[in-house]
């Protein structure tokens, strides 16, 4: 099918040689990449950005938390529609979570702009400094910087695996960490991100983009269950109050409730610590982690409820005490219905396949929704693969999500 | 109850004071004792041993590997009735397991000497170097010595945990690991072990001294289930491999057919690697132990296969793999039923009651019994308590006990 010539012509050849020159930053000799906010491989990742966004037509500029930043300035108006993602991996990540919503944001300016000349409203694409909790525990970063969310005890309180302070981070690559909140904007319209799905809902249903409505509402909790050490050998099984076998319960109960919910519901038991972990003594402690996901805030409520309930009686039947804390809660993030009308119609327009969906991940985009109109569109994760080098998604996908993401910006900036 | 004048006298406040003597040698500010294999605690004790042993009118000495004896002369024979335990304790142990067999053999001996005289056999109380692997994974090392079963690659091969070999520590404390060999023992009659229950088996039916008949055989098994990394909040729990949901599953199953096969039955599933161990990431690996025992082999066998079954049919439903391995397995141990008896007759001697039991826990004795006529008797443990602090048995019945020892001693040396 030749497309209509009044779209946005993205190549795959094109966005393949992007996500190969961008994916070789923090690379490992056995796969997956390692780049961490303000490390080295994420510095290669600005130079090589500065080499895009330049052989792209774009005006380079980084703020003062080291998002860069791409620009197309508008003719009548210089309030920005923006769009990008984040540029940190986690450890030992995939080539496209984040990095292919900064690459497609790169094509879609350089075609909009060689197509259809300077816009109305001015274009911008950024690479965030951060969303991962790459390097710190404090992740959305450098969305916080732009919507003046980031508290100046940050600096000094958060601090990564080997002591380093964020603010010394910060100076090591020649950003001052006095100057963080001129990173904040009040010039931007509307942001735009494309993403991986990073499951396989579109994969699966073979459609080309997904239109995201919310960004799910998430809890973190940490069961602690405390039972007793006892010799593996001498000590009947009655008379046991074993911490392992209780949570291993309740680890199936907390799965078996988000299967009653039903999807999108998601539950995982993730993070273990069993003390005092040894072959021949009966675990005295175990704490686990749940990771528990709805868009509907209200259901999460109920998922909570109906955890605490039977993890209660679990650990009544197990003669194990247990203790249930809510470590973070994220609210849902519904997006903007007008943006998710343009992302749509983009689609039509480029003769993509879509649908609307959920997102089960938290991304830049909840942030920024709450504060600014905001849309996201995913493109498929072959297998549902992410957070890991068998992260992919074809040329072709992404070439089709960029010119989606073009398309909409046209009818935003033009 | 008075005693009749023929019966060993002990008494509580000897027992009580030998046990505290002991028990300051590795003790810990805030309780429990770590008393390794040929540390600085484990020296400290040797040197109160040579003490209480010397105090007791019994001759001292150290063999090749630290076992350390103490030895009364008999008339007619230089034949030895041994009896002792181990005096090495596990990390954050208690006061009683392994070092109240030491102290109840020295008071036996001085009793036995100071009320009938000369022995016409030898008579010997051992402290056993090591029994819990306390330091170097080879476990029983001093029981292994007497009986000659020792191979000289331990002495590299084996490296406690800040790298130093086997036969560095032993150079240390000025033992020679060329002469391991001279440890080797071919003048023992008979070993007698007295040793807390580690259960709450004695104190539950409130009995004095368990009689050992079997020292249960124990199976250690390692399960590695292999599942698959996904994202915590974008994979549908359809098309999760979570080999942490499938571990839990497994460990509950684990735990149902040691409890259908019922008492003395136990399995514990106590030490646990999950990988990546992330709390918004799909466990991709989990290793667990098994520890299995049961007094009968044949019915060790059936719950191992049993576990086999289920392990695969659990792995299959939840879409992961499952692999089972034998780590180690030590058959049953029978103690010698003559030697039961005469413990019998002591108990009935000193007025304590008694019962014929199985060990649960390994033992010293369980390897003499493969080689010499070996007896084990019990006393009770406080609440079952084992391994910990907590662990405690009155001063009460770790005399009668040690009273119950010595009127066997009496029965085979006099």
């Amino acid at each position: 099918m030749s497309r209509p010539v009044d779209t946005p012509d993205i190549s795959s050849e094109t966005m393949a040689s992007y996500v190969e020159r961008l994916g070789r930053c923090g690379e490992q000799v056995n796969g997956g990449l390692i780049r961490p906010q303000y490390g080295e491989a994420w510095v290669e990742a600005h130079h090589v950005l500065t080499e895009l966004m330049t052989g792209a037509g774009l005006e380079v500029h980084k703020d003062a938390v080291g998002n860069i930043f791409g620009t197309v300035h508008g003719t009548d108006d210089q309030r920005v529609i923006l769009t990008g993602s984040h540029i940190d991996t986690v450890y030992l990540g995939g080539k496209y979570d984040g990095a292919l919503g900064v690459l497609a944001g790169i094509a879609a300016l350089d075609t909009l702009q060689s197509q259809f000349g300077r816009p109305l409203k001015t274009m911008q694409v950024v690479g965030l400094c951060e969303e991962e909790a790459s390097r710190f525990h404090g992740n959305f970063f450098g969305t916080r910087a732009i919507l003046g969310l980031v508290k100046k005890a940050e600096m000094d309180e958060l601090v990564d695996p080997d002591g380093v302070s964020l603010g010394q981070a910060m100076r090591t690559i020649g950003l001052d960490p006095a100057r963080v909140a001129e990173a904040r904007r009040n010039d931007i319209d509307a942001f735009l991100e494309l993403h991986i799905e990073q499951g396989r809902g579109l994969e699966d249903a073979n459609i080309d983009i997904g239109v995201v409505t919310t960004i799910t509402s998430l809890a973190w909790l940490d069961y602690t269950v405390t039972g007793r050490a006892d010799h593996a050998g001498t000590t009947a099984l009655r008379h046991r109050q074993d911490a392992m076998v209780a949570a291993a319960e309740m680890a199936l109960s907390v799965r078996r409730i988000a299967e009653e919910v039903g999807e999108p519901a998601v539950a995982t038991t993730g993070r273990w610590t069993i003390r005092p972990n040894g072959a021949n003594i009966v675990p005295a402690e175990v704490v686990f982690t749940v990771d528990l996901r709805h868009p509907d805030e209200a259901v999460l409520e109920q998922m909570k409820d109906d955890m605490a309930v039977q993890c209660e009686a679990i650990a009544e039947a197990r003669h194990v005490r247990a203790a249930v804390r809510t470590v973070k809660q994220e609210p849902a993030s519904p997006t903007n219905p007008d943006l998710q009308t343009v992302l749509a119609d983009a689609a039509d327009t480029c003769n993509a396949t879509w649908r609307l969906m959920n997102s089960g991940a938290g991304h830049d985009s909840q942030l920024m929704a709450r504060h600014l109109p905001t849309a996201m569109l995913f493109v498929p994760s072959r297998d549902g693969r992410s957070h890991s080098a068998a992260e992919h998604t074809t040329a072709e996908a992404s070439a089709k999500g960029a010119r989606v993401l073009a398309a909409a910006m046209r009818t935003l900036a033009y």
